[in-house]
């Protein structure tokens, strides 16, 4: 009887692993990041549209960019506010329209700009945790933005929740807050 | 031996059934739909700023929509083009902002305005098979929009495939199109 609740046991187990982790990071053996093809199948976090971070003006329609992290590390930060070693986020720009089938005003979503990425990988990427890509448009592996782009810098001195714009996923917010985990200096900004 | 892998392969089923179709859509005994409350986690669609399908003027900050279906309908869908009986859709409304944090132009989502819902149920609306909701703020569980609304007529008339905006949700619109499901009287509208 024991041997077969032990089967039973591996059975759920490989099948729970499986389902969990479908799509955490994977890097290439030269340490490229493989495209996350199933990143629209994960957990949706927020879109903005046309967001910037400075005052300069942008030309033609404006972008909107959806977020979207594996649902593993989604879990996790729901329970703690924290994110687990191995998250991933994806963030999809796409380009806009106004004028569209019965549309009349406002913006809907059409093709993609860009897809990039953010990994928390502590061991692989000990200067900062975090590491970011872009991926070219055949969206098969990308090389890791170098130390020296701005990511390495606005991400962790502006996001509320280690380098994640926490601030502006509201329901990652409210969790933050009742967690205690919101950057004070960046949680000090925020309208309550 | 056989024993032993009956009991594997039920401990298997039970638990691949539990992770499809956790939340498909459930009725109270006199007819309300539930509230799903997990649609955070169900598959993404797209969202809007703003759409509107007349050209009257709207007041205040811009509201984003963003679209959400159950799991199992959108893994059918991407198979055959096609809504399977029981599909649920979820329609969440929020409020915008513009500067908060570090942003400074641009949309970005805050709190939510409003939750809706649409139900794919051919024995429950043999009256075109698709029925509409919308949660109060308790979002407890949801009456049926009555047929006289303009939901029934505005759906079928103008969504892409059967009742669904799939002009709106880009990447259901390439699979519509590899699979011949769409409505050929919208195709006609939109751009190749």
């Amino acid at each position: 009887m024991k041997r077969i609740y032990l089967l039973a046991a591996i059975a759920v187990t490989a099948i729970s692993q499986t389902s969990r982790t479908p799509s955490a990071p994977h890097f290439t053996a030269d340490g490229k990041l493989e495209f996350p093809a199933d990143y629209r199948e994960w957990i949706y976090l927020s879109s903005g549209l046309g967001m910037n971070y400075s005052r300069g003006a942008t030309e033609g329609p404006p972008s909107f960019d959806n977020v979207f992290v594996h649902p593993s590390a989604y879990h996790e930060f729901m329970k703690t506010g924290h994110w687990p070693d191995l998250t991933i986020f994806v963030l999809e720009v796409r380009h806009s329209a106004s004028a569209g089938s019965i549309n009349k005003a406002g913006n809907f979503q059409t093709g993609i700009s860009s897809v990039q990425a953010a990994v928390k990988d502590i061991k692989r990427f000990p200067d900062g945790e975090w590491g970011y890509f872009g991926f070219a448009d055949s969206h098969v592996s990308a090389v890791r933005v170098p130390h020296s782009g701005s990511c390495y810098t606005c991400h962790p001195a502006n996001g509320a929740v280690e380098n994640t714009f926490v601030q502006f996923y509201p329901t990652l917010l409210e969790v933050a807050r009742a967690k205690g985990t919101l950057k004070p200096s960046v949680a000090a900004t925020l309208d309550k």
